[in-house]
């Protein structure tokens, strides 16, 4: 790719990104909106690569090419710990749609991600053990949300916004051979042997400890993506299905009940 | 307690527990037959403790004494991964009360047991993955039940009747100052390293090797309160409530809906 | 084996017995009071086992194991570390025989055991970092023993006699196709995550409850002994062996150089 | 530091590393060559970092960290684990000076550094067991190296040229308060539980994939080095240190005794 195509394509990025930040400055119907970013994407033809950076990461990839690789046989449960070292400012849960639609919209991309499949339904389970503030906001701070996927598999992912010992982000996928399942990184791997116990370090602290190489790798792909005209390793059909779920999520709460994916338009 | 008086208590066991097996041999109302159990308890006064072995588990122990000493706060999140090894012939399930009442029945008790507080309402997500002549028994054989504990913690079990690897046996407590958690046992510590990987040792096969230790550790307690004339430690609330809960998981996938244990009597 | 036979050998046990204790009374020539035993125990046809109980531990026995299945292929190096919770009263030592006759006497045995060679050759760095009260009576407190095993293997042993963390005893073999290693047992696996760290249990406090167990299944494998009038699993040979090592160790540090086993009578 | 300075000091360091390369080009007074490299630099001026950089990686540095952060108290034992995946060719040990010179060197400054101590003496127990055609050479491929600190810590260095899981490169340092211990690090935390038993990754392959971020570092250190004109992190003084510590051992394996540092001029 030329210098003065990457330009071309700086420059529609930005048109779309400005109309994506239109479309979001609404309060109603996201699905709507991100159906006329699809179209406009569609229309310029140019690469759109949704930021689900976790893909990237040396640890859920290893899950799904374990997955891949026939490891652990067929899906059977999927199990996603996603805790964040400290709640947001209360304000910023206004805007951003909510837990589900801020945090575990990342959870519920991995779920499809590490299964290999899309969501049926699910049921969530929830409070707001946390931070009052967040309650008050119409939101809650603690959930356990269980779904079924559409190749037959369930799956479980459980959040909090607080967890006292750092970025907690684990999964395990369980099947009809094994088990996959990965752990929290760290900054070293030094371990303390002392009168009050064996002590490890705490988790990273957040996502750019963490995930910092994920992105490079995201980034990476995309620019391969484009220098070659190749397919977008996230499209925005992740985009779309990760917002329905997040969706579906805030009507099992507000219904108390379990909501099909079809019901979100 | 002399000789004499252990053959007596000896004999009245033996009258409730040949009264137990008669309930047990009819099919209906549960609930019922351990309500006449417990007044037939109330009424001799004897000793009935109920078969809870996974209370006098040392990592199971370990997890509520840390939670009772205050180290992980306010319970907010509890996870049980409980698994195992291999699915019973399905002739067994047609008596045992389906998966609910013969195996998750000891994860509800657990669940009540680590977080110290009795379960409000659970929701089931589940599937036949393993055997379909389960599922023409009209039961499950995966499942994942969350839960609302009435001390306002949110918990999920998980279930399968076969992982590949051995009988798992997990579980983590997460709370407002940190978390909890337990991998499973193993025959050694035994790990070799090699050109195809870091491999340890699966977990203990099944119940037998795993609890065996809890076995005689709840068989001394039963015996100690029987010679100190003092509780025992699992009494016939805590049998009776598991029922309950296992009844309510019934009624949540018959339904497919979140039941209160209200709704249970 | 009948219960007059029983008595019979239980005399003779403890004729034997107290044959070890008079010869033990005495300060010099310990190989030849090992002798005297022998030869006793030779006459006699009793059967007698040397108590190194760590062959019947569940850690160690699998490391062996390991490389009797030839996992690891050829045994290159071999790696003990043994450390106590806490030094002996200093007048113990004056009668123990010091370090290696009391604490290291086991670790020798392992590396017989584990290689399935005896030791040719060895060399002891040493030092008095503990107390100062140990080195007053003429002992170390702290060693690396380098040694040359038989069969071509090079292993290393060190020891403290006080480790804060408790009784640390791990074992690693490492050979031509990888390496099979042991850690410590815990009384639980219970591992906190709060704003300190990652914290799992320290080792089990001392050798009663790193090895009861052990002991167990060292009595058991006597009685079978006994009864089947099989070879015992650990006879005097092993006992003498490790004696030997012991005092070339002594040597080492007396004269400051590697030394022969061939050098001990 | 302006260009034109870093032009300077470029072309002097390519002076003093030909000057060097002239020096290793001769066989003999190893560290005559590094005394005229010292004076080279002295006289010249120029910032001159040693090439130890282990002592950037993750995991050693946090060793150091917990250690000057008095976690362990006073050093007494430290142990080193350095393996390679695969022997060098054997016209490489020709020229390389040795395992002692080429491969443990880096070993003897993890030694210095991680117990914050010179070398005083050492005795080398080693073999030939991964490939005769390094015997013929002259060298060894397998070693315990067991040093005394000059601080009175006690150490040891184990190496093979050979491990069949990958390189191994593990510390441990043992204290009056407790210890410090780091592991390997690997691609990811991914652990694959089946029939087989519960697998995690090998280490990563070699020095390029598990010290990249510690060379970043490094040459970032001594950039920082060069602009603030401070001390570099790694002196030559280290560099000294290390050759001296291997023609030691080379003396230790030749005169198969122990050898002071002392003896080497």
């Amino acid at each position: 790719m030329s210098t003065s195509e990457l330009n071309t394509t700086a420059k529609e990025l930005l048109s779309i990104r400005s109309m994506i930040a239109e479309l979001e400055a609404e309060a109603e119907a996201l699905t709507d909106k991100i159906k006329a970013v699809m179209a406009a994407v569609e229309e310029k033809g140019v690469k759109f690569q949704v930021g689900f950076n976790r893909r990237f990461d040396h640890n859920f990839a290893a899950i799904r090419k374990a997955y891949d690789a026939g490891k652990i046989g067929e899906a059977h449960i999927l199990k996603i710990t996603s805790r964040d070292p400290e709640p947001p400012n209360p304000a910023y849960i206004k805007v951003s749609g909510g837990i589900f639609l801020d945090m575990t919209i990342h959870d519920f991309d991995m779920a499809c991600f590490l299964t290999n499949s899309d969501v049926e339904e699910l049921y969530v389970n929830s409070a707001v053990l946390v931070d009052p503030a967040i309650g008050e906001q119409g939101d809650v701070d603690t959930a356990i949300i269980t779904m079924k996927m559409a190749n037959g598999a369930l799956a479980v992912i459980d959040n909090s916004r607080r967890a006292a010992y750092g970025y907690d982000q684990r999964a395990e996928l369980f099947g009809s051979k094994g088990m996959v399942a990965t752990s929290n990184d760290t900054l070293s791997s030094a371990v303390i042997s002392d009168e009050n116990g064996v002590t490890g370090e705490k988790p990273l602290f957040f996502f750019l400890e963490r995930y910092m190489a994920s992105f490079s790798e995201e980034m990476r792909q995309f620019v391969d993506a484009c220098e070659n005209n190749t397919e977008v390793p996230v499209g925005i059909h992740a985009g779309m299905q990760s917002v329905k779920i997040g969706l579906a999520a805030k009507k099992s709460v507000a219904e108390h009940r379990p909501v099909k994916l079809s019901e979100i338009q």
